[in-house]
């Protein structure tokens, strides 16, 4: 049962991160630093789009950087890139093997662009079309569902944002990450027995705003990869313009809600959708008033701070998949039609 | 009944955009190539948001511009807009009241960027905000769902990106879409009558790439508002890194497959769901090899040059959605919990 085994192995895995790669990802960011990078152009596919989703907030707050996430197929099919000129090309995925971003990364460099790889492969092809590397170091991920490889992604993108801002105390909470985490997977039993009342859903919606927008994505991937349920993320913004009518009384909604600066909105979004429309709610939130709003509310530490919480909150979403898929009765490891590497163009 | 009317209405209101403010569009696309326009910074919600992603192919494509999607919650709730140097800033809203959109178009300003609202009401807070408007001029939308705004607004991208290219031959191709559209609404008796087949789906996903994206995520959305089913639009590369695992035999997937460079991918996409999966097919196409995999073939007229396919594709993808709304029994005019503005912050 590897999955399980590398949902527990996160805490450990991102202390030796932050540890070993901290003067590699200092080096990068002086690189970064003394070029007139004007925006960040990100190529990803599936989990690692999701960790480019957690880095269009992060360095967007944290550093100022605009970031356009890369549309691959103008690179491949329409052999039509566009002009890369002041741009910081990103390029993340474990295997580093996918064509598709590796040829982003190619055009990249070839237009002089600076370029960076984060992948858990230092030798793959990503990593050779790159200037920089950050290894991930996330050792080998058995399980066909990504997690580790997850967390260590959104950790390598967390420490390039400290870097890149020169704030010295950005680390301590760095630093704190691993025993946040800890915590969290404590509750691995109280998640497998809150599972069983969603045994029968074959459908969800997963609600997350700004810097867990990303996670909203990622618990939605793991629930239609492990259990094929149709979950879709959303922006409770954009699930405001439409999306909301397909919510009925009894609906079971997922929502990441940590404090920070949109709670607020995600709160009156909670309240709606349980007053007005008797949503059914699983809430993962640090704050007693959107966990009372949940039948299934699930803690996480209160002092997480907000830029960080996408690295905790997705723990318990993951062991929320994992034992839904367990309780619904299929392979946890192996999922059906998919494989670990997908070589897409 | 007025979405139905708004649906046909589309070929003429495109002709007269097209008639109006091609001169407006001329000048808006001088001004920008007499500046240093390194990557446009685009923000948009719901239907808008989808027109962006055509905007986001289309502009890459033909004229070489990076686009990246707005993050508005950086600018209303976190208050730590990006640095937009050398950006050209695109705010797409029907109302132009959207606070969020709103506020991403007057920090540009701030920052000295130039402007640009598409919008269908000129004097509007969007419109008042920015340096130039691009008046979509589809007259009062009544219907809750959006349809002729978006193609109107799919067009006033086509029109920038074609003056902005200075390919006059492309003009040709706009003058065309008018009689192209009619041609394809002349299916409504069809698509009424296969609808009947989905009656009971709940689930669905809509499959489309490159310029096309933008067409699977917006027939997505009809669904979502006016049907109340869950539909989820991907790419088809994405699709393959992970929520393939959901599709079982008989599992309804529409397809927008069109000729054009990425129409292989899609094919194979297709073929592998229809002979490996047995998955139920709908499919928009002036391909026969795509169409003859489809339980359910629509057929678009086959001279579109792939660049325009989404203003003709999206136009059955609208029939389909009313007719399933009707055969499901619902209001097509009025879906419930939604609102024709919906202003989020």
């Amino acid at each position: 049962m590897s999955l399980h085994s590398e949902i527990n192995e996160q805490p450990a895995r991102i202390k030796s991160l932050l540890q070993s790669q901290r003067k590699t990802v200092e080096k990068i960011a002086a690189a970064i630093n003394q070029r007139d990078i004007q925006y960040v152009f990100l190529a990803a596919r599936g989990t690692s789009d999701n960790a480019g989703r957690y880095a269009n907030y992060l360095l967007g707050s944290l550093n100022g950087l605009p970031l356009a996430l890369a549309t691959p197929s103008l690179f491949t099919y329409y052999k039509r890139p566009p002009k890369l000129k002041n741009a910081l090309v990103i390029g993340v995925s474990q295997s580093g093997k996918s064509p598709d971003i590796v040829s982003v990364l190619d055009e990249g460099k070839k237009q002089g662009c600076l370029t960076l790889a984060i992948t858990n492969e230092p030798s793959s092809p990503l990593a050779e079309a790159s200037d920089f590397v950050i290894d991930i170091q996330a050792g080998a991920e058995k399980a066909v569902a990504a997690t580790k490889t997850y967390t260590t992604e959104l950790m390598s993108i967390a420490m390039l944002s400290a870097a890149l801002s020169g704030r010295r105390v950005l680390w301590d909470d760095l630093a704190k990450l691993p025993t946040w985490m800890g915590q969290v997977l404590k509750q691995d039993k109280f998640i497998q027995q809150a599972v069983q009342r969603y045994r029968y859903i074959d459908q969800t919606i997963v609600l997350g705003r700004g810097y867990n927008y990303s996670t909203a994505f990622e618990w939605a991937l793991k629930l239609k990869e492990l259990t094929y349920i149709i979950a879709e993320p959303y922006s409770s913004a954009d699930f405001a313009h439409g999306p909301i009518a397909m919510v009925e009384p009894g609906y079971p909604v997922l929502a990441v809600a940590p404090k920070g600066k949109v709670f607020d909105t995600m709160l009156e979004m909670l309240k709606r959708l349980r007053s007005d429309i008797s949503a059914e709610l699983v809430v993962i939130s640090n704050d007693k008033r959107a966990l009372s709003l949940a039948q299934t509310p699930i803690t996480i530490p209160s002092e997480v701070p907000e830029w960080l919480t996408p690295l905790v909150n997705i723990l318990p979403a993951q062991l929320f998949a994992y034992h839904l898929t367990v309780a619904k009765g299929y392979n946890t490891e192996q999922p059906r039609s998919i494989r670990k590497v997908t070589e897409t163009k």
